[in-house]
């Protein structure tokens, strides 16, 4: 081998490493891909065994005639709601979507997301971790996946969610496409 | 050198890229690990010099006494308790743990997390940020490390927590035990 | 090339891939950089329309004149502030700062943040997605970039915080200086 075989094999080597590198786009291919429906029943006041959400904080030392009704600008909602991997709401769960959100805008409806996915089904076992922004009119959006344990340990990515369906104020479904990265 | 054993070293080249991946089993080593306690007393009414935590959120617009006694559905508890390297409360603190969590499950006891580990001992001064589900009957369960500052600089991980004690309602430790990756 | 040579290049190469590696300092150069200031006015009862923000949960079940003045504990605030470039509040905003923090400390005054920025700029589309801790009397403080969607897609990296500035308990200015890495 002589030196400028050498060096071809050394910028080679440079090329190698830096298709390694964290920054190179080649990671951006998706190492597992999730594609799952959650479905929250909102408490109403009358519906305490089906309801799987609460809201359990809103505009205090305020008067709530104000800011609350303005898109439910300051409401905290707590969920636990069931998974199914496909669009019907009586379809067998695989896990439970538990966490919170909260109502951040007033001219518009708008929330910020922190909940887990719990799995429990013959193909995963474990939780993902998420956070971000969901602005309801949006057709869909993105929020982060920031670790997870079981079969998504250290995992990270991204989720984009869309609304499947809603009616009224007391129910909707989000459908949640993952890639882990 | 042959060509023969430029292809020999190209492979193990390619192999010792393959094992400096992100996705590579061998990253999964632990390059800090960390054992620590954290103990909460939960205000009760009558504790207010003691307490480290609080209820500050209830499911509202609810009646009380449906909802939350299922299980503190919907409970929204700020903490703020002393950790320690061992089991011992009257030890001297290492840090802060300081965050919320909040109950999200009707038919079991089960929360949500999200806080962070202010560390200012000998050994580590930063912050430590956590998120992730707590099945409280679980004997152990995971959460994600998300960030940190300090020693603990853009680190990832996870952290395995078990309840180290309780006592009724208004105390209890955790030990937390952080591998960082 | 002789064996000689042969080793000189794998050692060189080990360098190379020892520096292609998550834990290598090397790689903590910020790859972009962000300056952003933003804006909050708390809702203090009178002032619906400009506010910003507003307290939404406090301890319950409490005597609210004990915990809750102890600077602020248990207080959750929502809040939905403009960005802009500068420390001008009547500047162009180029997106929101989106989501809560809470007080949880008895004896000073310090805060934990869950938060995403929704950029909206000639510059950058996206959304940026934080948690961490706020010392507030601390000259600045660090929080963890946990995720981000557009422009952001899958950055991470540390946000460095300052208060810009004050006025009484409903306004403060908030100097954030990102590093993704």
């Amino acid at each position: 081998m002589g030196a400028r075989n050498s060096i071809v094999l050394f910028f080679f080597m440079l090329f190698a490493l830096s298709s390694a590198s964290p920054k190179h786009k080649n990671k951006y291919k998706p190492c597992k891909h999730l594609v799952l429906y959650f479905h929250e029943t909102v408490y109403n006041g009358t519906n305490a065994a089906d309801a799987t959400s609460a809201i359990v904080a809103a505009p205090q030392g305020a008067n709530l005639t104000i800011l609350a009704p303005q898109n439910y600008f300051g409401n905290i909602v707590i969920f636990n709601d069931p998974i199914t991997l496909d669009n019907n709401i009586h379809s067998k769960p695989v896990g439970r979507a538990q966490g919170f959100y909260l109502y951040d805008t007033k001219d518009t409806i708008s929330a910020w997301f922190g909940f887990s996915f719990i799995l429990n089904s013959t193909d995963y076992q474990g939780s993902i971790n998420f956070i971000g922004p969901n602005p309801v009119f949006e057709k869909t959006w993105d929020i982060s996946v920031v670790g997870g344990s079981g079969d998504f340990f250290m995992h990270r990515g991204v989720a984009t969610l869309r609304t499947d369906a809603f009616e009224g104020k007391y129910f909707f479904r989000l459908h949640v496409d993952i890639k882990f990265y």
